[in-house]
């Protein structure tokens, strides 16, 4: 028995998340019907997170143990072959038996995309958030330090998550620009429901006077989810990357 | 009278082109649709170019003249108001009575995406042309010289094109790369049609062996279309940006 793991990317656009479900067609449910093609039986696929519906990846993980002996390239290239569009395996290799994507990740980074332009640009609907009043990320990047290390974020975590815990300690909270292109990125050992996109609409109230600035720690200190901002909208969100032990 | 001078930007994936046709939606039609609703009259718009089917633009420019004097920088928010998000107005500005778009054209500039990795990329869907095998810029860079200068370009036209003369002036012909992106910047005092798509066609075959290195000369003297490579897609190019007297 040979355990596989995989890296992919996909544009979320059109799917309901990663994880199979009743609702809509998700990342999951088509990658399993690929591998069935490819492989002749249906995979346990195991992600390595739950991504929401319309978040994008750029690279999301996945294994999988098969008794199939294809080799990793040939693998990848068979399974692009029947994927659609929207979603391609970028990397396949073999780990060890018992190693579990969700499981095994040491940390996780996300990436949230901001086109910060008065005008919109027609190339990053759906792939950036439209935010047309100039953003001082100096400002924002100061702001972001108390996100940094472990705290109870209770308050950037929506409502109907039943997770025991909602302690997370956050490594990296970088606030970035390349001309009118701004993007946050942020790097925890995990993240609550919604995590990142409700930091994400915190920043923007404080970028708009709605929320004091120097009030971060105190929304964290208060668990209390209606002090933070709105969650921003899923599609300027990616999964950028996940750490492993054996990175 | 006013004449104004627009610039604009639009993903060309759901149109047929910029002209107005009775076979599919054009970006000219829905943007007299738009200029109709803010100004309450139907403009008579003068594109820069007529784009292909699919073909899109980072900066598109067309000229209106009116009767209105709503100033420039509403009349951008009001077209926006009322444009899909797939196009967008970056600029307005108040040019001389006799202004043409089209007719006043020193050169434009044409750019041509590749996304040269193995594996497609799901972001550039649509956006870029996928070819897979790694790409020697320099060699094109070298190849694509010979397109310089004056030439009678009636090998790279489609055929069913009824222009009087095929001479044109290529003033620059870039090769880039930045990682696995590659792009061919092109300039010239006007294109014939589908010109761009039949240069990156012949450059591929190049690649591939399939057209001599050394040869572009012999087939633009040929004055045969068939000795060029194939169309590539529309959806790689992008109309990037037009030049005027008062640039």
């Amino acid at each position: 028995m040979r355990n596989l793991l995989f890296t992919l990317t996909y544009d979320g656009t059109a799917y309901h998340g990663w994880q199979v479900q009743k609702n809509g067609i998700s990342v999951q449910e088509v990658l399993q019907d690929a591998l069935e093609t490819v492989l002749g039986a249906r995979g346990n696929v195991i992600g390595c997170s739950r991504t929401d519906s319309g978040v994008h990846a750029n690279r999301y993980y996945f294994n999988m143990r098969t008794q199939s002996s294809m080799g990793c390239s040939r693998l990848v290239r068979a399974l692009n072959a029947n994927l659609p569009f929207d979603i391609a395996v970028t990397s396949c290799r073999e780990v060890d038996v018992d190693f579990h994507a969700r499981y095994d990740c040491i940390s996780k980074q996300y990436i949230y995309k901001i086109w910060n332009a008065p005008v919109r640009d027609p190339f990053k609907n759906g792939y950036s958030l439209h935010y047309p009043h100039l953003l001082d990320t100096e400002m924002l990047a100061k702001e972001a330090m108390a996100f940094l290390g472990e705290h109870d974020f209770a308050s950037f975590c929506s409502a109907h998550s039943k997770i025991k815990s909602t302690v997370r300690n956050v490594s990296l909270f970088n606030v970035e620009r390349v001309g009118d292109d701004v993007c946050f990125i942020i790097e925890a050992d995990g993240f609550l429901y919604n995590m990142v996109r409700i930091m994400t609409g915190t920043l923007l109230k404080i970028a708009q006077g709605k929320i004091e600035k120097g009030t971060i720690s105190d929304i964290i200190n208060s668990k209390d989810r209606s002090r933070a901002g709105v969650t921003a909208p899923a599609h300027g969100l990616y999964l950028n990357k996940v750490k492993y032990p054996f990175d």
